[in-house]
């Protein structure tokens, strides 16, 4: 495409006020509208954030939520997400572009406003969730992987998420530890992690947010035995760089699709291999034999960890460089913009 | 006031979507915005019903949800009310007033919208909803007693609900029995109708959907013996007219003050005296010694049940006639269209 960047035009970042923008912790929704706003502030871009009052950005803020309502229990999520996204809406005539990434809810305004709105769709929470976007799938879609994508939607590209590359420094090398990181859920394998980690003699650390305390408690707690198998609790980015400069290899044996797997990129950046399931995005964030080994099952995990010697670290950095990097993931979204820009003068004229 | 209704004008009346309008059973919401309905549609509106796909109306029924979210598990409530609100905004233009009755959402889509939309609150949930009020506050409102008000809101007028009284036949004499109807939760006060037939000596019925279940399991069920005590679940209009044959008083201890209050219009209805407990609207809906006793606690309710005597079963039923029928409310309601109408008018003048 031979498009150019437009910065003259205005641009309102809808995030998610689940956390703060960019999140303390978790948050990858918060985090990716986080990337993107700064990335396009650094590029000229006259941008506006709604997200919760404690965000933090060099883009113009608007707040009408003080606090994520997964910080502050004083908040009701429904209350919360019914006056953050309307508040967009309210402002579109303002904007040239409403840039979403609030799942299907902010769909329903947007036949209200004459502001193009453009959805990050940032995964499928629930089939229950399709009709929405059945509805509205003329609308304008960016996917953040090849895999996760439904049919029938207008997606103008996917957009890979791009991490804050200064964030995660690479390194040389790493420790011996297998490490995990992500949400506690069976959805990401932590108890995947246990088992490799049991049955090929290394020690594993374990960190991220609880967020199904019976797995938890029946499939790792047993095994935490706070030597073999640490499990940390949620981290920062400077726990986690902590945690990529012990690591040996980072374990990612998802259950179900990944969508994308931000932590995969944030590894390689620092230098450190992954070893993923070979599910929905992995393959498209990890390059197997190079920056890490796609497995099918356990068993080549276990196969993986013997051959970890033939990754070069710098190769993960370069690919992260390469292919999610901010930069690389605003230019690609400028591109977007552009041809937004573009349909709609058509459809106007 | 000497407006007259302006039928020439387009209403649509949205209705919540946890139950098909009318409801089966419970569903307070649902049959007011019901009786609205049906009540404009008998005096001439032109009314479109947003409603579940299986509602039942003389006017234009336009439903995107085809079951409500409390009768069909394969909705999501979330994805249903998102859907279902937005479609009636997105057709604003086809209607010359929007009545709704969906709670603080609908508000946020408010003023993406030329059509006014005129909210009937039926009731505050909870304190955190309170935001999405004072933000719209300027909007047009009406209460549903003069009770259950909140401060600052553009409240046109107190509107009672009003119920269809052809379904609710007036009977000269009841039964002995007291009988309890409503939601099972503290805040209605089974317990207290419980304890009250326990020092009375009386039977009790009592009927209604079970919310707090563990409430139900250890307050109620330890007394029910299937013959003093009995629960005999949801019911519906047949099964409720059974009920006020049977009974001498229906019992409402309400512990919290009462938004409405529906079922003591129902009973008064058919004959039946109530004993209210004295909170919020219970002395709007209830004239104390005349359609039956406005009481502080159980000992006042001990005492009345020695007075019911006094009440005449006919006041009760004319009581009704002439402040809590349809006729009655699609009237007050028209006086509020009205105002509206005209007010808009010298809006846009």
């Amino acid at each position: 495409m031979n498009h150019l960047p437009i910065p003259d035009k205005r641009i309102a970042v809808l995030s998610p006020v689940a956390w703060r923008t960019p999140p303390r912790q978790y948050g990858a929704w918060e985090t990716v509208a986080s990337n993107i706003t700064e990335g396009l502030v650094a590029r000229g871009w006259d941008v506006t954030l709604f997200a919760t009052g404690d965000s933090v950005t060099s883009a113009r803020l608007h707040a009408v939520v003080d606090l994520g309502y997964e910080e502050n229990t004083a908040v009701d999520p429904k209350v919360a997400e019914y006056l953050h996204i309307s508040e967009v809406f309210e402002h579109a005539p303002q904007f040239d572009l409403i840039h979403s990434h609030y799942d299907f809810m902010a769909l329903t305004y947007s036949r209200l406003v004459n502001t193009p709105v453009l959805t990050t769709i940032h995964g499928f929470s629930s089939q229950k969730i399709m009709p929405v976007y059945q509805k509205y799938r003329e609308g304008y879609f960016v996917s953040i992987s090849d895999a996760d994508r439904a049919p029938g939607l207008n997606y103008l590209a996917t957009v890979y998420n791009g991490i804050n590359l200064a964030l995660y420094p690479f390194r040389e090398s790493g420790g011996d530890a297998l490490i995990f990181l992500g949400r506690i859920h069976p959805d990401k394998g932590a108890h995947l992690a246990i088992e490799l980690a049991r049955r090929s003699g290394r020690q594993l650390i374990i960190a991220g947010i609880i967020q199904d305390k019976v797995y938890f408690r029946e499939k790792l707690k047993p095994h935490i035995d706070d030597h073999d198998i640490r499990y940390i609790g949620p981290v920062g980015v400077a726990e986690k760089n902590e945690l990529f400069a012990s690591a040996c290899a980072l374990i990612h044996l998802n259950t179900i699709p990944e969508r994308f797997g931000l932590v995969m990129a944030e590894a390689n950046a620092a230098g450190v291999p992954v070893i993923a399931m070979d599910l929905g995005s992995c393959r498209e964030v990890i390059k197997d034999g190079h920056t890490g080994f796609l497995v099918k099952n356990l068993d080549g995990a276990v196969r993986a960890l013997d051959r970890l010697s033939e990754i070069d670290r710098r190769v993960c950095r370069q690919r992260v460089e390469q292919n999610f990097s901010i930069k690389t993931m605003v230019e690609a979204y400028e591109q977007v913009y552009s041809k937004i820009f573009d349909l709609e003068k058509i459809k106007h004229s």
